[in-house]
């Protein structure tokens, strides 16, 4: 089959290491950049070698899982904290991050009162591991349940948009978004993709593209800006976005410029879907105003293929996601079924629907 | 005073010919580009080397002007016709350019039936040259006179967005959209202007932010898709943008991204100005539906400063302008004053207003 010769697989591990396919190097170059612990792990996250929510839980759970062989024996707690505290400052927005994390510490305790001695430290490491392996694969299975439950929302005729990159490479791999697209896909819908480039970083031209590429669904770039004259085209008959971290409510945090085209989609009548697995819903959060927003460098926006490309010296704003209110979202999917209405009931019912499935499958 | 040394002309006419600013260089380099006839002035049109629709309405003009003085003696109408078709063949959707070759070829009636002779020839080619140089003064003239007009509205605390080039650059000099925004600052009110990159041409972050640093007025560069947040968090005040051809029912067409922000802009209740000089608008359009939209090259987006940044061979939709309806914008800027709310009256007696003017100039 096709989409499975074309599989995108971005996070590896092999041999107590964690290899990373470098997404800044993409499409032009497959990198693949080895961590060793959790410092080479959080560089990784904060420099974007990976990305996207799922993705970046992932990896920081490879990474605690390959700092866990170097705990020291009798400061097991203490280094685990440590390491914790590396990752998690790596990128603020994402939830998956602190939730990835949480599992790894529910590990540790789970293990019993810190084991003094090399072997225990071993036996936390080895419990590690496999947690980590079972976040992975959770991560993958989670995308195809969503994708299944998604795709019959896109039946309408013409495009489906979609903004950044919730493909392969944003998750462990199949995607959200793009998951809930090639869903579609292959059940034999037809449709064009619109992708947005997705500024500054470039996501949509470099990612997006080359993910559907690979899997031959059809798909045209356009700028960030193009999303308004397209909708007045009545080219866009749905969007399908992922999320870095959905309130409780369903305030939507995702990358920058997922506002506007919701508002967009609002006033076209274009229908807004939001593909979030359960690990990126935050019930600890009521609205997106509790979700941190992280700023990024002037440089992103300043500098493109190692070449200024702004006035030297002007002052930029480089937010690297928006909210957008839940009143803008038609529904959220997720691997436990699609919430529609009313989100702060049907979110919490599909977080615990989710964790059921999970601790049933242990 | 600063304002003035940093005067900005990107048009020059010197003994016969057209010496363009290569916006295409800017700011890294200060090229200029020497066009000797109708030919090699819409080459420069047609790849930027001039942009705006002022800019573009005056470079044809001299372009025309530097023409005249090569038409055959018994054939001068037919050399203007094939000229004016080279010209406006450049860029569709600009008016400008549609107005000042139209003056050209009322000089060339005036002139009264065809001089069959070198030396009407060069008479011809003499009052064109006056006819260029009038357009050119006038650009000026009358864009300091639209913001003298529009500077007043610039009075609520907080930021000034602007998108695209609507400065000196896209005019003959001092500009429309940031005319407004100078001569605002000139009178003392103060704010900061937020500009975004526009992609593809990155008209902002190359040329609005550059000239604003020129005329010292502070500037902070945003992606087009920061416009959502920007607008959430309460830091934009009014929106002002030019405009290359406005219907006469008040319906704007721009640089593709502005209709987002006039979305944008609504839902936040920020006021939306359009800086509209009378040369760019277009009685004979009854709506924005019959403004010509330019569809430009694939490679303005998969390609920057020489380097491939998209995934090879993806589709592109590169669409230059979008038209933002007219119920989405507060008012209308021209140098004969602002129109509100019954734009297709007010729009008429303006442009009748600015022709009245013109003529008593004479």
């Amino acid at each position: 089959m096709t989409a499975m010769a074309a599989e995108i697989r971005p996070i590896i591990w092999r041999k107590g290491r964690l290899l990373l396919l470098d997404q800044r190097k993409l499409p032009a170059h497959e990198v693949w950049v080895e961590c060793r612990g959790a410092r080479s792990t959080a560089r990784a996250i904060r420099s974007m070698v990976v990305r996207g929510a799922p993705a970046i839980g992932v990896a920081a759970a490879y990474g605690m899982a390959a700092e866990a062989a170097r705990f020291r024996p009798a400061r097991i707690r203490q280094d685990f904290e440590r390491a914790a505290g590396l990752l998690l400052a790596a990128r603020p927005t994402a939830v998956n991050l602190a939730w990835a994390l949480d599992r790894m510490g529910a590990v540790l305790v789970a293990a019993g009162s810190a084991p003094g001695s090399a072997a225990g430290r071993d036996r936390v490491a080895r419990l590690m591991r496999a947690e980590a392996a079972a976040i992975h694969h959770e991560d993958v299975a989670s995308n195809r349940r969503l994708g299944e439950h998604g795709a019959p929302l896109l039946v309408r005729a013409g495009g489906v948009m979609t903004h950044c990159n919730a493909g392969a490479l944003a998750t462990a791999g199949y995607g959200t978004a793009l998951g809930v697209i090639r869903s579609a896909w292959e059940r034999g819908t037809r449709f064009d993709v619109f992708a947005t480039e997705t500024r500054p970083y470039l996501q949509g031209a470099r990612l997006t593209a080359w993910e559907l590429t690979k899997l031959r669904i059809p798909v045209t770039l356009l700028t960030d800006s193009g999303v308004g004259s397209l909708m007045q085209g009545g080219r866009v008959a749905a969007v399908v976005v992922g999320t870095d971290r959905t309130a409780a409510n369903g305030d939507v945090a995702n990358k920058v410029g997922t506002y506007p085209i919701a508002v967009l989609a609002k006033r076209h009548g274009v229908p807004f879907y939001v593909a979030a697995p359960t690990a990126s819903i935050d019930l600890g959060c009521s609205s997106g105003s509790d979700i941190p927003i992280e700023q990024r460098e002037a440089a992103e926006v300043t500098r493109l293929a190692g070449r200024e490309i702004a006035t030297p010296g002007v002052r930029v704003l480089n937010p690297a996601f928006d909210v957008t209110p839940a009143e803008l979202v038609t529904a959220i999917i997720t691997e436990a079924g699609v919430v529609k209405d009313n989100f702060k009931a049907g979110l919490a019912r599909a977080v615990k629907r989710a964790q059921g499935a999970r601790r049933a499958g242990r």
